[in-house]
């Protein structure tokens, strides 16, 4: 990587996220478990930058890290840009650290032009984002702002069966804090929160432009262990008229939301339906056996919350409709949901004339997956996002943002800063 | 279980079968592994209660068992009854040893009173026929006949991984005898061959009748290790556009050989479609995972060759079709093939003649699934099969057959066998 043309804080960008990768690379791609060691490094590497640039480091209950750099003027609510550190297992090493480092950028482009600012700007840098570890929607965010249900603190990580509060506990931080509802930051002394996160889609990379503006965040609802029950029977021996097939039950229920969703596009709407997972049970394998259960995994998500209403009474009633030709039964198992969240038009105005200013191109882009920028926007905070282009998906190892392309997105987003800053009383 | 009313070889039956399902337990139901020790057992003890009703037994070189009870004019071809004794693992106790003690009680009731045959009677015992074990079709059965390929005896057992050759050494036998195609037995040396078969779908028990006369074995083809590939992606992030999603593509596949299915049967064809395992990777679950592969087993059967070749026709041309459509590609992986088997017309008008003697009633039915007997038919050796009464299909440990239905077999089989005996010259 060249660092010819690059800002100062691009230059860092590119060196802390060169830095993250070495020390959390589990090959192939990174991992950095929530609560674990890869995020534990990746807080303290971008608390020593942060450190080093003059900010203000500060841990809250739930292991959120804020990195202040103090503005004029301390009555002033903060501008916060923020995100995660943890990654998927062997995922890539942008989601989430992108945007921390693009804070960290602008706040070092700050230092480097010399200037200062009347408010603080806060660098916030959460954790557990990615739902793999904890099956629960930006549970540390949530717990910044002191609205993480104390349940939720019972959620088991993946990988080692123990708790939210547990790893928290290890980690050295306060889930009894958490559990009470003690924010890490006051809602109401936030001006605007801005997170920067590589784009997961291909609509930038379509588009050929290295960064756009997000409208809003789909939310959506998940069943992690739905089944299909039929009847196991030997598929030579067994005649159609008395088959209880879960295959065809399934097939029938993913054409049923199919045409759901081709008619929800019809009508001008946006909506995902995918199946993550799909699986009859290997103890029960043959060749010659029609399988009695078939075990699935539904996502759907939509930024209109009476999209994903609709999508939820369809499959209810295609369960009842399905299993009565099919003669199965459906089980929806437990049920995980999110909420859409809007972003500020407000914020997207002012992220629109930042861009003109700066002659970038940033079309608008939706968000399908979920970001911590939701539970800002939930509580009512000004938040913005932006996407930066980035091939091949996230949760991959195969993830693939330029540097020049985030280094466009810390332009954009220090001239956000400077001109919130100046006009914003 | 009540002896009151069965005959002495149903007694003898009974308690075979149940000495086989003490000896092979293995809760849930019973493993007899195809040339392991359930099987060896299985066929010691069918060894010794033949040689106690004065058979003489003898063993080719797979370890086909032909226990024969001499007839007075050794030039006259013999009448064989034949089965198998291996089962699936957990399987149930009367898949193939039904039909095995079902011969050998037919020998003891012309033991009891005191009928000769004018020609052989043979309880031929095979080996191997579930194709659980080895992915071949009745490969004992074919090797007593002299015309197992000689690349069959390199299939490896699925739990052992070792080749069917190794297995045939390691229990006695003589697989380069095999090898070089030599029998066990001659064709031309056998009048009929009559397989009794508990059912393995529910004709019997919705019909309510004891036992049935099977019209023809299904033939089919099998896809042990088919796969639809497309593209994993993030479900909220990836656009429906840029979707290659195997999971669609899997279900647009279903409901096209479904469609076919219909065809087929609205023009008075029978098939049967059925879909073994379907299994996406497990090391890439997630809950917002866009599917980029899903494995699956395709299973299709019919009696006529015909359908079998138009049904094969329509899936390579769903892959193609469907691939376009979905942006995924198909691959069908190794194919397995079996052929339907016709039941001698004459051998079948002999067992109406026999039931009607004796008052049973005894409807005609398919066989879906495939049997030795098949091997048989296939040589052009006069071939017929009962099927007997048995509930909750078979390949499981609830297979449910009375023996009181297998005494009623027993009986037809002996009427059968007398009465051949004395017409056939």
């Amino acid at each position: 990587m060249s660092d010819a043309g690059l800002t100062a804080g691009g230059v860092l960008a590119g060196r802390l996220l060169e830095t993250l990768a070495q020390a959390t690379a589990d090959a192939p791609g990174v991992t950095r478990v929530a609560y674990g060691p890869g995020e534990r490094f990746a807080h303290a590497l971008m608390r020593e930058e942060a450190e080093k640039l003059g900010a203000v480091a500060r841990v809250d209950a739930a292991g959120n890290l804020y990195l202040t750099r103090r503005g004029r003027d301390p009555a002033l609510p903060a501008i916060v840009i923020g995100s995660h550190l943890d990654s998927v297992p062997h995922g890539g090493n942008f989601d989430g650290a992108a945007g921390v480092v693009a804070g960290l950028a602008v706040m070092a482009e700050l230092v480097v032009q010399g200037i200062q600012l009347s408010r603080d700007l806060i660098v916030l840098v959460t954790r557990a984002e990615e739902a793999v570890w904890f099956p629960l929607s930006y549970p540390s965010s949530q717990a910044a702002l002191g609205l993480l249900e104390p349940t939720a603190l019972e959620a088991k990580r993946s990988d080692s069966g123990r708790s939210l509060a547990d790893h928290m506990r290890e980690e050295g931080f306060d889930p009894d804090a958490v559990r009470r509802g003690m924010p890490g930051i006051d809602a109401s002394r936030i001006a605007a929160f801005v997170e920067v996160h590589i784009e997961q889609g291909p609509r930038l990379v379509a588009a050929g432009v290295p960064l756009g503006i997000v409208t809003g965040i789909a939310g959506g609802f998940r069943y992690v262990d739905a089944k299909c029950s039929g009847a196991y029977a030997h598929s030579g021996a067994e005649p159609r008229f008395a088959r209880h097939d879960s295959v065809l039950g399934f097939a029938d229920l993913v054409a049923g939301l199919e045409a759901e969703w081709d008619a929800l596009e019809r009508e001008g709407h946006e909506a995902t339906i995918t199946f993550g997972r799909v699986q009859s049970d290997p103890s029960q394998h043959g060749g010659s056996r029609v399988l009695g259960e078939l075990g699935f995994t539904l996502d759907v998500r939509s930024a209109e919350a009476v999209v994903l209403e609709r999508i939820e009474a369809r499959l209810h009633a295609l369960f009842a409709e399905v299993g009565t030709k099919r003669g199965v039964t459906f089980e929806a198992g437990p049920r995980f949901t999110w909420e859409p969240a809007t972003m500020s038009q407000a914020l997207i105005a002012r992220l629109d004339r930042a861009a003109a200013d700066l002659q970038m191109p940033a079309p608008h882009v939706p968000s399908g997956a979920g970001h911590d920028a939701a539970t800002f926007a939930g509580a009512n905070i000004p938040t913005a996002m932006l996407f930066v282009r980035n091939e091949n998906g996230s949760h991959n190892p195969h993830e693939a943002m330029e540097i020049a392309d985030l280094d466009q997105a810390i332009r954009l987003l220090l001239r956000f800063v400077t001109d919130f800053d100046k006009d914003q009383p």
